[in-house]
């Protein structure tokens, strides 16, 4: 039998041209793909790869599976959109291996992507260019309270901001919430990016300043990004200077 | 005469593996390549096509020189390693551009590429899987204050932190003060990853608790990664959970 293995690639936020070659080569050794339905749609079936979409939110049910079909042998990668590092599915498997000692000896890799801001930030120009932080607004695994303390903490400290997971179905009036924080921290001219779907058919970026900002810019395909307050706009562009002043 | 342009493209940080098909198209193109030294000596030479190396820290002169060169009918690409977007051109750039407004037709177009910091969190396994910042320890451009300033906020908002260029030959005490505050603010088993030229032949992962952290730990290639108070060890990985406890 064959060592089988397991690696957590990123596919970047959608767009083909920004699959890193070494994710190209790990998902042409697979045996077996593993992940949310629309991104193990993204892989093209061919004989001896199998196929394993699931639905969102089983991430450990994911991870668990991978780690018993790699000790079978298996070949298998686990799909992330953007970075696996990053609000996606590395995190999952090392819980589902810290809760199997048995398994500790598998040969596992992370193999980084685009993340969702980054592309977001390139096409808007260069809103992160300073220090910035990444914000998960979802509830599902922290509470509300804590993405307060750390919204004030960021705005208060001069960071720009991304936020992932602004607006689902399930918190439709959250996200409104985050902009209130906002207002009271930030002033009303500080410029705000939606970036839905970047790099695909669907992409639309939309940048106003903050007093102009609805919780209806933001979906569940959005990044925000927040400018720090030096963030400006240059023609078409928004970025964020290198240099604070003294 | 054909139409000129300029793109700013993320090279990863190190491994041509890491490098998107997008960046390798555009350089492909380009007529002229830009940047630093050591970042165009990845691009192999070609008829057609004129190597512009210049040394660290003239990032607006290469801007400026990028925008002349396209106004020419040059396809001008601006090579930056990591990401752009992340403490590189793309910022300088637009810097350039926001003083020659004659330019602001300029046909411009930023490539996204893998950064350091998720380049060394993939090797290390996943210290960035929850809410995390990015800081730039380099006082070139900001005075040490905003640097302490955003330190503290970092920690207090409960986030994990990465740091990029955490110690030069001009500022060998810098970071020393830099983990002076993070003991004060977190608690000394708190993980520290120290991680060196990931993904080159240099490479080199060395993870600590704070208390056994040293400034010498760090130097201009490496790339600082500081945990959150629940990123713990599993195996040979270090990984930040997804969840945050109510």
């Amino acid at each position: 039998m064959t060592q089988g293995w397991v690696v957590v690639a990123g596919l970047g936020p959608g767009d083909d041209a920004l699959v890193t070659p070494e994710v190209t080569a790990a998902l042409a050794q697979a045996t077996d793909v593993i992940g949310y339905i629309p991104y193990v749609a993204r892989v093209a079936p061919r004989p001896g790869l199998t196929l394993h979409p699931t639905d969102n939110r089983v991430e450990l049910d994911r991870a668990q599976h991978a780690l018993d079909l790699a000790a079978t042998g298996a070949r298998v990668v686990i799909v992330s959109s953007g970075d696996p590092g990053v609000f996606a599915m590395a995190s999952a498997l090392f819980e589902a291996l810290e809760a199997r000692p048995d398994r500790h000896d598998t040969e596992i890799r992370i193999l980084p992507g685009i993340t969702a801001m980054l592309a977001a930030a390139a096409r808007a120009g260069a809103p992160l260019g300073h220090d910035f932080c990444a914000i998960n607004l979802s509830d599902n695994l922290k509470p509300f309270a804590e993405v307060e303390r750390r919204l004030r903490h960021a705005a208060r400290g001069g960071f720009a901001m991304a936020f992932y997971n602004p607006r689902s179905k399930s918190r439709p009036h959250q996200f409104g919430q985050v902009l209130e924080i906002l207002r009271q921290e930030c002033e009303p001219a500080r410029l705000i990016l939606f970036a839905r779907a970047v790099s695909t058919p669907e992409e639309r970026l939309t940048c106003v300043p903050l007093s102009e900002a609805q919780d209806s810019m933001a979906d569940m395909r959005t990044v925000v990004i927040v400018g720090n307050e030096a963030t400006r706009r240059v023609g078409r562009w928004i970025y964020t200077p290198r240099a604070v002043a003294p």
